[in-house]
């Protein structure tokens, strides 16, 4: 059990905090941000052009000499092209997604990365252990952006995927403070990873008008839907009651497709489109309500961390 | 904060272990087992006849010294009945839900009682409050049965109630264990409320066949639906599948309702009709594979709590 915790030995980290690699948010100096702050950054290059993500990748080595890794989407277009520019380079850490933990990671392995795959369920998880994964995120059902069809939530799902597998298990979905945090590492996970607070930090590459609608969120304000495509937690805006409206109309998964189109996630996340957006966001968002640094918000969780970790009296009852 | 988290002296227990009064499940049997092991028991009312009510009291009252309490829905037809035979039977708790605890908090307290009622959102926790209740369960998304309409977890929700009120707040919704427990205490829970665990239990007056289909459930074995009448989370059998055709066939509120009619849960949860019936249950679900007797509950969640709470090393990164 000890020996799954280590995720700071995995990584070459300070803190058991990484940042999450969302597509149109985190950017090198997002990832640089937290690096320096003693987490791990991920550049999310997910909603990147290859020679996009090459530039990032570049500034993120310049702005930063800790360890920061590339979260891929493995249902991305370009895949083999952006695992290729993670090759040259140097890339040390790949977090791998939506998709199958089969298909590339012994590639991967065999080019000296370390590799991580986020799941939404055992099955899934088991398939990642067989792979030969270093480490697994394990994502809730209030978690933000693209999640699993089962609907686990955090604290039902960590428990169940650290007791199948052999590697450790970064908790997602509904952690942004110290007190999720231990809450998690309650759970058995080794570490945890932050979206949503990140997203609304200042060195977020999301629009300001986005970040302002993550900060003034309140309970509800998310839902988990388009489960016919693939199932996607959104902040509601108009473009949300179109897709409901959608289903009022009876609309089949062809029709949703249609009416997603494309590009809808940039437009609002990055365009700052708050009518016809898509905006990706975690449930969390409702307990957030101010912009801070990367750095304060490394601190924060560590702070709030630590208030519980090293006071035993914190659990007498 | 710390005399917020004393749930033990206010209800004169030795853990803070709440079993959940869940309808069908939680007569006088299961209730005594998990007070004389410790934890607080509740007889659930919502499924008995006021005369049926008075006769598990009697018999709680013979079958324990130690304090139990009763849970009682608002919205039941004959409340003020049931609240009367609470106060001829010296009952000293009352756990409330599903109403506004505005109504009858404040008769309940002249009569002497330590009153908690039953949220899922901030907005009814603060009315709580002002109702002057001793305490709060805070009730997450993953629960089984009736639900709020926002689908906040249990890692969300708690934190947000916890900042927002002065009394003790009780988790609830995926907890059944002594990882779930811990993790609950760090998000600043002073207890826990567990029901899925104990209506699978030995003493639990479930159907042995609903038993045995809540430990064979698995991910994404129950899911929160008919939000158009009460939000309530279900496991998937032939009853759901028969609610899902009615979405797809656009059915409204009124047809919902008809398609639910009258005791279908309880001929589910206690007549035991797996096809036909209404099976309330939480996702926590997935994870329990064995019968246990209640007092094996309270000892093992304790067990693996002690593992966490006494452990300094635990949470080293």
């Amino acid at each position: 059990m000890e020996a799954k915790k280590r995720i700071t030995e995995l990584f070459g980290i300070e803190y058991p905090i990484v940042q999450g690699g969302m597509i149109w948010c985190s950017g090198w100096e997002l990832a640089s941000a937290v690096s320096n702050a003693g987490g791990l950054g991920l550049i999310g290059s997910g909603s990147m052009y290859p020679e996009v993500l090459r530039d990032h990748i570049r500034k993120c080595k310049q702005a930063t000499d800790k360890p920061f890794g590339v979260n891929v989407p493995l249902l991305y277009p370009d895949i083999e092209q952006h695992l290729q520019i993670l090759v040259d380079e140097g890339v040390k850490i790949v977090f791998t997604s939506a998709g199958n933990p089969a298909k590339y990671t012994g590639w991967l392995k065999e080019r000296g990365m370390t590799v991580v795959h986020v799941v939404a369920n055992t099955k899934f998880a088991k398939k990642c252990v067989d792979a030969g994964v270093d480490a697994i995120v394990a994502e809730g059902f209030e978690a933000g952006g693209h999640n699993g069809r089962e609907e686990t939530t955090t604290m039902c799902l960590i428990p169940m995927i650290v007791d199948c597998v052999t590697v450790p298990v970064i908790a997602a979905g509904g952690i942004g403070c110290g007190r999720t945090m231990a809450a998690a590492m309650c759970l058995g996970a080794a570490g945890v990873q932050v979206g949503s607070r990140f997203a609304a930090s200042t060195e977020s590459s999301a629009h300001v008008h986005f970040k302002a609608q993550i900060l003034a969120a309140v309970e509800g304000s998310t839902e988990l839907t388009l489960k016919e495509i693939t199932p996607v937690r959104l902040l509601k805006n108009p473009f949300y009651e179109a897709v409901m409206a959608a289903y009022e109309a009876g609309a089949d998964a062809e029709a949703l497709k249609s009416l997603l189109g494309r590009g809808r996630a940039k437009r609002g996340m990055f365009e700052g489109d708050m009518v016809e957006g898509e905006l990706e966001i975690g449930q969390i968002s409702a307990r957030l309500d101010r912009m801070e640094t990367a750095a304060e918000i490394v601190e924060d969780m560590m702070r709030g961390y630590k208030a519980i970790a090293e006071n035993s009296s914190f659990f007498q009852y």
